[in-house]
């Protein structure tokens, strides 16, 4: 739903611009977007936009910072048997992902990783320095980077399977159903024998 | 290395346009890529592109095309002990996307499907009917459909890792030790237990 009336500035707006900021970039990515587009489905003027925010590039920066602080997760995944991290961390990306909040930066992130710069280095920052490098040194086995990374790219690829193309099964399967098949691989990464301390 | 005058049509003008439009696609998407690029990269007139192709989306589709049937992999991956599958396919798929021919198809599909309805009804088929199927079905375990897409989503998102943001260590390590690290994933979704006969 869509407002149709352009409202000028109110203590909500800058909020709302940023909500229809991450929404318009969910559905065409960093270069299908326009500050028209998030203007439109804000219900403001463009102008409003490029007050609160400048460039789009600017907003898409802003957009993109979640609300709340992505190391948060670490200390939960640890929390219980070993044995259970993968499933853990693998339920933990799942419940953030589906959730209100965090589902339209994500796919945000996603689909403007693939053509643009900036996106694809806050893509590559989060894969090699957020929560999944935090957890993997945590665990303290060797090679903390290349397991992180490793996980990391089998969260993208499930991420893009089941949001991004809509791949079935994957797509319609349930959460804890994704927690079984992926969370096996995620431990392995994480914990397991990985054949190789040659990677760095 | 760009050729900066234009020419009329030869015999291979249209190969070239080809391949000229796959390096766009790539390097940009398909909503990124426009004819006039891929013509001053072919080094022809845009309505020369226009003539043999017709429309963006008609010149996508038929740069897409693979030149060769893929699921021609499926026999040599099939070939061999049932327990190096695993590494035999990631193998053969690196081969292939490293290859000169495959590398800037498979960077225009994976960059396109981002936000390209076609391209990731491309990559969908892909992952669901395409090669991956086709060994998982060969191997006549429980739930091919869902093995195929969860082998399909760690390709798909290992690809992404190492050729499309460049996440180190997995950007620069060799093709075997991602086949070493990423290969036993394969093995598990396509061979071993996944936990679930629930997701269909």
């Amino acid at each position: 739903m869509r407002r149709s009336g352009r409202r000028a500035g109110t203590a909500d707006t800058r909020g709302e611009i940023l909500a229809a900021a991450r929404e318009e970039f969910a559905a065409n990515g960093f270069r299908g977007t326009t500050i028209r587009g998030i203007a439109a489905r804000a219900g403001v003027d463009p102008a409003l936009v490029h007050h609160y925010f400048g460039t789009k590039q600017a907003l898409f920066d802003k957009a993109m910072r979640f609300p709340f602080d992505l190391q948060s997760v670490v200390p939960a995944v640890l929390d219980g048997p070993r044995s259970g991290i993968g499933e853990r961390f693998v339920r933990v990306a799942l419940e953030l992902w589906e959730g209100p909040e965090m589902r339209p930066a994500m796919l945000a992130l996603l689909r403007s990783a693939a053509t643009d710069p900036t996106a694809a280095a806050m893509l590559r920052q989060l894969l090699t320095e957020g929560p999944v490098l935090a957890l993997a040194s945590a665990i303290d086995r060797p090679d903390a980077r290349l397991r992180a990374t490793l996980a990391g790219s089998q969260l993208v690829g499930m991420a893009i399977a089941r949001y991004v193309i809509g791949v079935e099964p994957l797509a319609s399967a349930s959460k804890e159903e994704v927690v079984r098949v992926i969370g096996p691989t995620v431990q392995r990464y994480l914990t397991g024998d990985i054949g190789s301390s040659r990677v760095r």
